[in-house]
């Protein structure tokens, strides 16, 4: 129906880029940067993807600015990329046309918490750790957790979620309201603090995993949760992906409130005993958290460590002290690094995919011959109750074979995941280096009506181009 | 920015209509309906709106079909109203400028239940109480009652919800994928099984919502639930409105998996006595539901009660065994017949609002003023947990000047709402009755891209005209 997007997301002149960073200079005087060493950082992501920096860098303190840096860009059709912390894997800050990066960390403000409501409101730049921090004191938490400090605006755009989802969902519930910044400068907001409204379109959702390509979000209102009275936490090794998987379907069915349940596989868990230093058997590992009163997460977890052993797991090793819950979880925590000490000198490309839990063992399973056959170091780690899982594919950027190997590899996890109707990414997005799967996993009519969104709202294709639907 | 949309849905021509007529009988034969009598009840609500009957209703069996109905409208520039069971609240099945009304009753299959997953597959006309009978023998149930037995696809077309939301989410957070026929006659299907997914825009919660505006939605993929092991179930009165939101805010802040938390007025609970011959006392009071294990819910409806009692509220009966829980919320199953009974012979119209919780006690009892100072005898009930709650307007709609005072009131209950930052419908959606407050609750910026997105999809204006943003 409609053709791709790519002619609008042209490379801009010259000219009309160096008259937008005068226009953005003269406003925002030495918040413009154009050093190479920033422009290269504001193009880096957590893993590996070809740098592609912006020309200039701009620091805007509130949604005004915001909206002042878009219309500049606007008027001289150059492109604008919003940035939150780099935490991003696919690719999202790179600047394939230029343009200009909109560094947002400068707005790092928590405009209002309100306990009652167990709600907030940030701005976009404020980090997940950040807000915690100043929640701790009231007893309350925001429950997403990616990993990575990511900025909440990142989070929002990229759809994030990570180990506490299966229990507090994503970012695509978390989100209540925000404010956001159009391709025209128009500045609108979205959603209410209601906890739940049918007055109609759901704006929010629209922007919420639009990566940057719809406009900026700058406010965001959040849904937060109180601090649990009680955490327990253990772990517990399998004689398989499949029990393992096994296990965490019947955690979920039998209702356990489960807050974490995470998947290792045997390379990864091997990783973390080097790294760590610890004495994991090297099989399968499940790693689970239950957040309640004493009581129940005691209950929870002697629950969680029958459905284990009926599945062959075991010895399920689980505490409720911090320091204790700490250590059995540590070769989760030191994931990435154990991951990345696998072969040193690489870099990493990290990718996800998600399932129905159903299928999640025969897919993981499969991923893993595509991993012995590829020929690659490649760890699987998965937030399993929610069927996704991430694979850290350890390559040498240098060696084009290896890397299109990788590549390989990655078609094949997907194509696997979306004939198990999954999807290409659970929770990383898809940046520059997902766009491909697009087509195959929603379809001409959907992807065309995507498109149709993006020229709807972004007639000029300023908006972070080269991402999402079109490179 | 953009013009209202009311010139592009402006009546088809006699001539246009009988084409389209003629065509659809040609296609469809005795499925094709245009009696009196069959009209008038497709354009009829659960609560008094004038009626504006279609020109014709047709019953398609599958999404072929609804693709068939709509290109040959479309063709005919006439307007398609999708309808489910007309248990509309906001006269969402009106025809104000004609058309056709697709009554997708007949589109009544449950296409897949994956059990492992918790999820299943209907088709539109599938109603909540038909997937809960046929779910039941695998311990499974759908969790969203909005009270009425409205169908699945209707349910997300206004993205409803009802007393189970505080725990399990509304029609936005249980629709994983769906299938829609857009105004062009085109089928797409959103979404996945995945239970997360960051690819691309959320096409499926664009349509949750959309009350058939951008499209009609012929199949839906649903989260489900397991049927919980034990429920404890009770009834509490307190002194005052204020007391028992008081209970509410500190059962949901600590953390209480509350399922289910009604509340009814002293007006309500008067109306229940006389009609249900129950002695309950006549002050506001909380009817409360939890879902768990037998030890957990006993514990649950324990700590409910001391909550109650540090508020003012009690006694509080409760039970687990079923035939005593359905006594203790008898009030509750007839409450609308209790509601209808306070004045024979008059109409109900139905209105809901949504504030912050922590407003909650304020925007009802201001509520409750504005109902007084009108006159008119209107009963609330509240699914407080989520902050929402309802009043039934008994009116005489041959009095204009009731009728007047009706939609003022309502007008001053919305007013307030948005005051509080809280949304002019929680549940209802906004159909033709609450067009008028989209622009105060969003914003002209926020609703100009609600009526940009309008356009994109449906240029000529054919789906469900004169619903949601412009009469």
């Amino acid at each position: 129906m409609t053709a791709p997007l790519a002619a609008e997301a042209a490379r801009p002149s010259r000219t009309a880029v160096g008259a937008a960073v005068a226009a953005l200079e003269a406003r925002f005087g030495n918040r413009v940067a154009t050093g190479q060493a920033l422009r290269e950082q504001h193009a880096s992501n957590l893993t590996w993807v070809p740098n592609q920096p912006p020309d200039a860098v701009v620091f805007p303190v509130d949604t005004a600015e915001v909206q002042a840096v878009v219309r500049l860009c606007a008027e001289h059709r150059v492109p604008v990329i919003p940035f939150g912390t780099g935490s991003s894997l696919e690719g999202h800050v790179n600047a394939p046309y230029g343009g200009v990066s909109v560094d947002l960390s400068r707005m790092d403000r928590v405009l209002a918490v309100h306990a009652e409501d167990l709600d907030c409101v940030v701005e976009a730049g404020v980090t997940r750790k950040a807000l915690n921090a100043h929640l701790r004191d009231q007893g309350l938490f925001f429950p997403i957790d990616p990993g990575a400090d990511a900025s909440l605006g990142g989070m929002a755009a990229t759809r994030a979620s990570g180990t506490n989802a299966v229990r507090y969902g994503t970012m695509r519930d978390s989100v209540l309201a925000l404010t956001a910044v159009l391709p025209n400068g128009e500045a609108i907001r979205t959603g209410s603090r209601a906890r739940k409204s049918s007055a109609g379109y759901d704006l929010t959702r629209l922007l919420v995993g639009s990566e940057g390509t719809l406009g900026i979000i700058t406010e965001i209102t959040l849904r937060l949760s109180g601090i649990p009275e009680a955490i327990s936490a253990g772990i517990c090794p399998f004689p398989s992906i499949g029990a393992a998987c096994d296990a965490t379907i019947l955690t979920i069915q039998s209702g356990l409130p489960v807050a974490r349940i995470e998947l290792l596989d045997e390379v990864q868990v091997r990783a973390c005993n080097a790294y760590s230093k610890l004495a994991l058997p090297e099989t399968p590992l499940l790693l689970v958290e239950f957040h309640g009163t004493d009581a129940l997460v005691r209950e929870q977890a002697e629950r969680f460590g029958e459905i284990a052993a009926d599945q062959g797991g075991g010895p399920f090793a689980w505490a409720t002290q911090a320091e204790e819950r700490t250590r059995l979880w540590q070769a989760r925590h030191d994931g990435y690094w154990a991951a990345m000490s696998l072969r040193p000198g690489a870099k990493a490309i990290s990718t996800d995919v998600c399932v129905p839990i159903s299928r999640l063992a025969e897919c993981v399973e499969g991923s893993k011959r595509d991993i012995a056959e590829s020929g690659l170091i490649a760890p699987i780690v998965g937030h399993v109750g929610d069927g996704n899982f991430h694979c850290l594919l350890l390559v040498d950027p240098e060696d084009p074979g290896e890397v299109a190997r990788g590549t390989a590899l990655i078609d094949r996890m997907v194509a696997r995941a979306l004939a198990m109707e999954g999807t290409c990414t659970g929770e990383h997005g898809i940046g520059q280096k997902k766009i491909r799967f697009m087509a195959d996993e929603h379809g001409p009519g959907a992807l065309d009506l995507m498109r149709a969104l993006k020229r709807t709202l972004d007639p000029h294709g300023i908006m972070n181009p080269g991402k999402v639907l079109d490179a």
